[in-house]
């Protein structure tokens, strides 16, 4: 069995129980023995896949209930994941989602911390430096490259704490982990939308046995 | 009299008792009749304007107590205009700065709403979208759209407030009034960068009037 979440930057793969990340580059190049169920974000590369014979696309057969209206469907198998709480992606964008009673409340969405760099590139050369990630965020910066860390850092944090309410946060994605740091009442969990890809899976497979058998029976 | 803030997309010109924004492209081909005093943020264009005649640079002017290495001398001056309070120039970035006694206690810079636009635009075409500045920003949105406009919004209003600390709110630059209308304890103030100006102005040519009686005395 293979599970992939193909993104816009990279592709996570799950296979034979082992999770690993690979560049979409390298991934498109890559030959799978045996078929291949995926989501896709990116709808131009989601249209190419459509035409491999072994590549069987999961996003129509993972219901969701919610009024959010064009949900990455990524994002909607991370927050199916989960009951009670608030669900951060933190990859090229970061989704903050709250979830109440296995039904989604709405959410929102932040620049990912290499958009923020894009972002502070965009305004000036001056502006154009790394984040540091060990800045200090109890003491006012007195540099720009502090200044831009902690105006990201800072943000993102407080953000996350006030649409949490007290509330279990649940990251997932690939600066989940490094951010969940920040908090106390956080977990991460980097198979968080693998956990609702394996159940759709199940449930795909066991339809097919099902009808295999009603036909044979 | 002509003062000039430059910045990296427009240029900000307080003359004869009047404040007006242009484009760089449409100042620099501007002919000033009599000297222009001006700051300017943007290093290649402060280098190109050196050799203009009639214009003055009064950056080397602005003395500015701070422990903060490469602050920029628009932010400067905002800051040097307050006392007491918080400083925010809301233009290309949001600078964000704390002032204390006349004393400036560092600060950090947040993209402005059109960097975060372009961040959103680096991840994927689907979040290539306008920023509804109406956003509910006390329910959670329900579309890509809405979505993007309160992690803007909510961010940059909680990482203020929680920077202010009950202090006053001092706003400026070209998104300085409409964020300022998201606080209590705020205030807009377009000249906030031009009475730094206005008073450094005013030194120089108080000290050249007199260099000029002590040669004639």
């Amino acid at each position: 069995m293979i599970l992939c979440d193909i993104g816009n930057t990279n592709a996570h793969i799950f296979k034979d129980g082992e999770f690993k990340i690979e560049s979409l580059e390298r991934f498109l190049v890559t030959e799978f023995s045996g078929d291949v169920h995926y989501i896709c974000v990116n709808d131009s590369l989601r249209a190419s896949l459509k035409v491999r014979n072994n590549f069987i696309d999961l996003e129509e057969f993972v219901g969701f209930d919610t009024p959010y209206k064009g949900m990455g469907i990524d994002r909607i198998c991370a927050c199916k994941s989960i009951r009670e709480g608030v669900v951060v992606d933190a990859g090229s964008a970061i989704t903050v989602d709250i979830m109440s009673g296995g039904k989604h409340q709405g959410g929102f969405i932040l620049p990912g911390l290499r958009a923020y760099k894009e972002a502070y590139r965009s305004i000036s050369l001056r502006l154009n430096l790394e984040i540091n990630r060990e800045v200090l965020l109890d003491v006012l910066p007195e540099n720009t490259k502090d200044a831009i860390s902690f105006g990201v850092l800072k943000s993102l944090i407080l953000t996350i704490q006030h649409s949490a309410e007290g509330k279990d946060i649940y990251f997932t994605g690939g600066d989940g982990e490094y951010l969940s740091g920040f908090f106390k009442n956080a977990v991460y969990d980097k198979m968080l939308i693998f956990k609702t890809l394996q159940d759709t899976f199940n449930t795909l497979i066991n339809k097919k046995e099902k009808y295999a058998d009603s036909c044979t029976s």
